[in-house]
């Protein structure tokens, strides 16, 4: 193993960038005091970390994963704008006894899920700058960039009485995941592979990026990163409307998720009824973030948009229900409330 | 005191806003999933952090001074590229028990420094975007965005031998502070005015953003971050030429640092000589970082510009010299080399 205070900052960059392709509206790249990018229409900007012990452990560090996440929920973010990608910035935080082949794959796995998301919405989404410390913990501080015709923006704030809810992509599946992880399911060597398939989700979430170009035409829409209720509880509260959620349009998810919470609550010990594993598998649909699904409203009649399910209606009121009944949003928060 | 933890991510979050002001040009800004600015001409964008325990210690730390500095490493990056500052979003790292008053000192102390950046240039510099995660150590991660009309960015490969080299801003300062801290002279009651101002200079620089406007016609152009020696040896490496610095054109800021240099080496214990006092003052001054100068080359017959002053002149060849002798690039690098 080779560790970065082997080699000295100047070749860690030299490694990192071999794995950076450029985009044809770069100017000027990386190596110089700033980037210089040939941009069309408003700009778009979101910035996100990740922190050691906060976001991820150690124990279930997988540098590539970790590389995806963090670009994956800045590159949602950019998207639920109805955006295209154009470029990030990475900031990376690292012990100096890290082995340098470890912080090229978080780097290329950041690199991987940009292009990734320019594939999908046909960009060109290069690592156009950012920052290497040394670091008693691993963090890592994403800008994503990206263009949007001007008044072509969908915000939070846009959602109508009438409209309806749809969803593109997964929910749950990340946070059925990291209590699987907390269970001990990372080092279960008969773990199901579905099961396998949610811890995957957690270490490294794959947004639905081309259901953005294939949206219906929205009057508000949101990264599901908090959790669904937190999230729709969030355009609910911009555009002053109530939004009801459909349980049968999410009995599917829920479902899929019960073999997990199974396997949660046995390891919880104690006995496992059947109702408390469908409790557990409706909180994670409910109140799970980071599978980094989009949640838009629309008005009726959107016809059947590819890679979208309509998923409930937004109404005169305030707040989320299910199936008419007052859901709190209960999503995730930082320090503790 | 109140901890962030008593309060919750959303209300630091709303008391953090309270401090924020936004700009003319910002059409949707923090709160939605990404931010929507108006913008003209190239984007240039810059990202850098400062980590508890390598750029700072929790000793010396002053909150809204490391505000100030996190803001003025990119703001200076931005300008060094001759644009105009446009947007910060800032990442904030701190734990759990921070006192919500010392973020918002953090918080405010960005603000200010962008609007200082801001006033210097004609421009609105908003914070536009960011994050905020409890951890277990204090990190900022700041991106600045800027823009700079088609054809007019300044990189440092411009460089041609004949022109002059110019300097704004000082040099050393922030260095000598550094060891000032070092030999414990931030708790002493007797230091003088003049050596604090040096302790100041390095948590908070200042740098001298209206020069920018004032500027040679500059065939290249840096922001001093990582000392004198390293970042004119960046131009000469990036333009093909030699840069030959004037030692008696930075003779007054070298003197400056003598009493600093002085108190440092007693500090060190020993007999400290004259000769070891002026080593110790011309290494800060040729390769001592972050007080976020700015260095630039340019045809000869700039006249007088504001702010700069001549230092040296392009010459054929490669490296960095002292009135012809050569001097080794030995600027600060992250991972130990």
């Amino acid at each position: 193993m080779t560790r970065l205070s082997d080699l000295g900052e100047s070749e860690v960059l030299r490694r990192l960038l071999a794995h950076r392709r450029s985009g044809a509206h770069e100017e000027v790249g990386p190596g110089d005091d700033a980037a210089v990018t040939k941009i069309t229409g408003r700009l778009v900007s979101t910035a996100d970390m990740l922190v050691e012990n906060e976001d991820f452990t150690r124990d279930w560090l997988d540098w590539s994963r970790l590389g995806t996440k963090a670009a994956a929920q800045n590159l949602a973010d950019v998207c639920a704008m109805g955006a295209r990608p154009h470029g990030l910035l990475a900031s990376l935080a690292v012990p100096d006894d890290t082995d340098v082949t470890d912080l090229e794959a978080l780097f290329a796995g950041i690199v991987a899920e940009a292009e990734r998301a320019g594939r999908a919405l046909g960009a060109q989404v290069p690592i156009i700058g950012g920052d290497l410390s040394s670091s008693g913990l691993i963090v890592t501080a994403i800008t994503a960039l990206g263009t949007v015709a001007p008044g072509e923006a969908v915000t939070r704030a846009g959602a109508r009485p009438g409209d309806e809810i749809w969803l593109a992509g997964t929910l749950g599946r990340s946070a059925a995941g990291l209590d699987l992880l907390f269970a001990g399911a990372g080092s279960d060597p008969e773990l199901p592979d579905d099961l396998a398939g949610l811890i995957g989700t957690q270490l490294a979430p794959q947004p639905d990026y081309a259901a953005i170009a294939h949206r219906p035409a929205a009057s508000a829409m949101i990264d599901v990163s908090d959790g669904l209720s937190t999230d729709l509880g969030r355009i609910a509260e911009a555009s002053g409307v109530r939004a009801d959620i459909d349980r049968a349009a999410l009995e599917d998810l829920i479902a899929a998720l019960r073999p997990a919470a199974r396997y949660v609550l046995d390891a919880r010990g104690g006995e496992t009824a059947d109702a408390g594993i469908d409790e557990l598998a409706l909180h994670w649909v409910l109140d799970g973030g980071e599978d980094h699904g989009f949640v838009a409203s629309a008005p009726v009649s959107q016809g059947d948009p590819v890679g979208w399910r309509r998923i409930g209606e937004m109404q005169d009121g305030s707040g989320v229900s299910l199936d008419g009944a007052p859901v709190p949003t209960s999503g995730f928060s930082h320090f503790g409330k």
